[in-house]
């Protein structure tokens, strides 16, 4: 075989395992690796845990699991892989294909020959154009260097109050961090609800209820409009449209921003990011891209969606590594999986959320179960809130989010494995999930989801959301049932005007008590009895009954 | 509607559930629920938990999650439903369409009419035929009254000495109860390696190899030829084909037989398990039956087998509780999934071991990825070892073992999921699982055990087994060439006759050193290395290279 020429962009993720994958696959290959940053193959998500000290050394973001750091010289020692560090592309010919490159810190240019060109580029934190964007003191988390010279400024400039901007993935991870220093942290986001590309404005408020027990701060529904420093241009503050909040210390996470400005210059198609086919080839045949750089398809609704991850940009590079040294791989999309966990609790979504499935057109129904992550007469259970979105018409589970203490992450990958064959409502209650009393239920929560979900679709299972109960806790048409134990009632009441308490055991004796001339809202904890309860006034009937999806374990009552 | 006579046999878990979804899809039903014993509904399988008072209070295992005992008034207050608690149905008339029962204490009988009936009479232990196995201390573990009184015997009796005969899953459940009690505790099994249904050999040394770290001890291929009593008829021993071991008490888990004598009684179709279709019906269209008395299918073979377990049964149930009331449910058959945690490892399976691949003449490929089970540079993370059996011609996952101290339970899980839908190892590399440092990795375990398993269908990866490694270590015509760090092997050196240390960073400079008329073995811990160390001796001129199938972090060497 002649040698192959390589050369690939960007040596984050993506690239490095395009680059590996490469030379397994062609050992013959010349592979070079350019990377303009300090360093290569580290794991970026992690900065978040450096930055809170979960993680001790930079280092092990950059180690192998046998400790080895991932310098040129083990690239090239154990992957016969050669990598310009420090060293930027400024140009793609592709005409002649050739990679000018410039060295960032002297400007020294060459210019690379290549077969097949890899662009993995990844993405750039925005910087929204505001006042005081440029301050000292103000951060954003992208590199291994971001985290230390945060950790320096909140060890050396007296920080006491810190503001994050944007409720997402990122920001959130370092709200922790900043907890875990003790600082007063409070989260601004311009959304409605945390988590706003991930977790419906519902979820998303069962989360921030658990966050604000943890001291979090939240500023929800708020615009920053510009960050005020003092005479040495050094944070103090932040003005939103609300008020001003003090802060010595600013991290911006409003998110990321492909880099595609090289694909753009040289001509290949570009919608926000890169567009690759499912071999993750680029409009020019010999160039190929992935990671956080590229757009790819949601394979729930076959649309185009930017969704940057360590774990796609990983399984592109793979497909990238085979598919330039002459094979043939595919990458067909994402269920842009997400979860995150802080603190004690976790959260995680796959597949649509339902303002996207409604957007989209999707006729949807729900399903709201909480119930315990193992079986609930072990010590140890966690409770998690599983909630599916369907498609009406075919039962098609349209997307999952789960909320909670328990093994949230457990069932959102049960899920995405599930989801990527276009498991329905029925299929999903008849997988055969594993059952041991210390790790799992014999009826599992995504089983019985699947059959809240079903049930609901087949019309018996009559239910309202959450807001509905309480935006009617007050109105004199309404009774309330409340179906639990004396005891338990003991532990929390809600505040409705009229309530009547009947425990469910009771429920077919007394029904007659349930006054015929309202609407009736059956309720329990995690709505176990109130679908039963339900049944039990209709065989009584009465017609006009719903009970509350998901109980009210979860849910945070606003009065 | 004109009231639908529903009589079902067994009350445990498949007969209440059914029971119960048959009342909910038609609430006019007269249902009626039958059971010889002294409980409904209890959590069977959460009875080693009692016995080893991990959870305080056996009625925790008969409440509902609001602590709600299921008693028969409760059926009835709550479900509607009629319990005929300590009746034995003796009899089915099919032609005339009644059951005969009789109640236990009294002998008094009844004749109960039905439309549809339900057969869940689930299983009972195998008592072998053998001296002694009635003798004072020798239980089984079937039912409540077993736990308790197993629990009285330990803490009356002055037992220090017990014998589990049979290392299948309840039998080493409660072997670990008896560790918690402090017992010296000895598993007797006839074949040779535990959970011998569940796991392969190799993956069964692995999680024994743990357990005897535990202070379980093991008698593997060894058959129990009588129980030795004293002079009250109380056991002292086993006597062995290998010696007699001293006991206080003898556990007999040596697997269930399920229970058809009513069924074959009945003229029902029966092999070895009552034969149902997706219906859950049996060769009778107006009876039907689910649970620990049927047969069902595998999904990944397509052949008939009895896989009782709790969670099957409630899915089950639920499918007969709409299929009798009119509606039109399936459950088309299992994985056989299955999983345990013992002390701080955790087992999994699903779909077919190796060895029953093989019988069933499938040409396998295996491939054994070891690896933590969140990001490796994340504090708390634990090992475990994926292993997965594939069909070399189409790539299909035909099954997933996995063993080790980390979350195993998430991964079996998500291959049940995955293989539902017949998941080739192609597809399952790029499922779209979740990541995020506490949680997972970039490259989630069954994503890299994937990608190992497709390249060794293609021909690039080339590897040994663990037991074929072992064989070799003091042949003089193979070199073991060690690639871990100088540290790590100062922390374990394997007994190899040839062996050559040449760290992985080190071997493309260094491959001449390699001997060139010898078969060449490449090991690290986890076996990340290996196939890099494979490929650069492939690239250097060696072509009779292997790596070891998952390094040599999990074996257990013999030694």
């Amino acid at each position: 075989m002649s040698e192959l020429k390589i050369v690939v962009i960007g040596g984050v993720a993506c690239g490095p395992k395009a680059a590996a994958k490469a030379k397994r696959c062609n050992p013959d290959a010349q592979v070079t690796l350019i990377e303009k940053g300090e360093w290569i193959s580290y794991g970026g998500c992690g900065l978040p845990y450096y930055l809170g000290a979960t993680v001790k050394d930079l280092n092990d973001l950059m180690t192998t699991s046998w400790e080895a750091v991932r310098t040129p010289e083990f690239m090239k020692a154990t992957k016969d892989i050669d990598t310009l560090l420090g060293w930027e592309a400024t140009k793609i010919n592709r005409a002649e294909k050739t990679v000018e490159v410039k060295e960032v810190k002297t400007g020294e240019m060459k210019v690379l020959p290549y077969d097949k060109l890899v662009i993995a580029t990844g993405a750039d934190n925005f910087k929204p154009p505001m006042e005081g964007i440029n301050a000292t003191g103000v951060f954003g988390m992208k590199t291994p260097k971001d985290a230390v010279d945060m950790q320096n400024y909140i060890k050396t400039e007296g920080v006491s109050d810190v503001v994050v901007i944007g409720a997402g993935l990122i920001g959130m991870e370092c709200a922790e961090a900043f907890i875990n220093w003790g600082l007063n942290t409070t989260v601004i986001e311009m959304q409605g609800s945390i988590f706003p590309q991930v977790l419906d404005a519902e979820m998303g408020a069962v989360f921030q209820n658990y966050l604000e027990g943890e001291d979090l701060n939240f500023m929800l529904n708020t615009a920053v409009e510009k960050i005020l420093v003092d005479e040495n241009d050094k944070v103090v503050g932040v003005q939103t449209n609300k008020g001003v909040v003090d802060a010595q210390m600013v991290l911006v996470a409003v998110g990321v921003r492909p880099c595609v400005q090289l694909a753009v210059d040289a001509g290949l198609e570009v919608d926000r990011g890169i567009v690759i086919n499912d071999h993750c080839q680029t409009s020019d045949p010999d160039i190929y891209a992935g990671g956080d750089c590229v757009v790819t398809t949601n394979l729930v609704s076959g649309q185009r969606v930017y969704s940057p991850m360590g774990s796609t940009a990983n399984r592109q590079g793979r497909v990238i590594g085979i598919n330039i040294t002459g094979g043939d791989a595919t990458h067909e999309g994402v269920l842009q999986t997400a979860v995150c966990k802080m603190f004690d609790w976790s959260l995680g979504a796959c597949g649509l959320s339902e303002r996207v499935a409604k957007q989209l057109g999707y006729d949807t129904v729900t399903a709201i179960v909480p119930g315990p992550d193992i079986t609930h007469f072990m010590p140890g259970k966690k409770l998690i809130m599983t909630r599916l979105v369907a498609d009406r018409a075919t039962g098609r589970i349209l997307g999952v989010q789960i909320v909670g203490p328990g093994k949230v992450d457990k069932r959102i990958d049960t899920m995405a494995a599930a989801m990527t064959f276009g498991v329905t409502a029925k299929q999903l209650a008849n997988i055969d999930l594993s059952y041991a009393p210390p790790l799992s239920s014999a009826m599992e929560n995504l089983t019985n989801a699947a059959n809240v979900l079903q049930n609901t679709i087949d019309g018996k299972a009559k239910s309202m959301r959450f807001e509905e109960f309480e935006s009617k806790l007050d109105s004199d048409d309404v009774v309330f049932v409340d179906l639990r134990t004396e005891h338990e009632r003991s532990q929390k009441m809600i505040p409705a005007k009229n309530q009547l308490h009947i425990p469910i055991e009771e429920l077919r004796a007394r029904a007659n008590e349930v006054p015929k001339d309202k609407e009736v809202i059956v309720f329990c904890i995690l709505s176990t009895r109130g679908f039963e309860g339900q049944l039990i006034l209709n065989q009584a009937g009465y017609d006009d009954v719903k009970f509350v999806q998901g109980g009210i374990q979860f849910w945070p009552f606003k009065k």
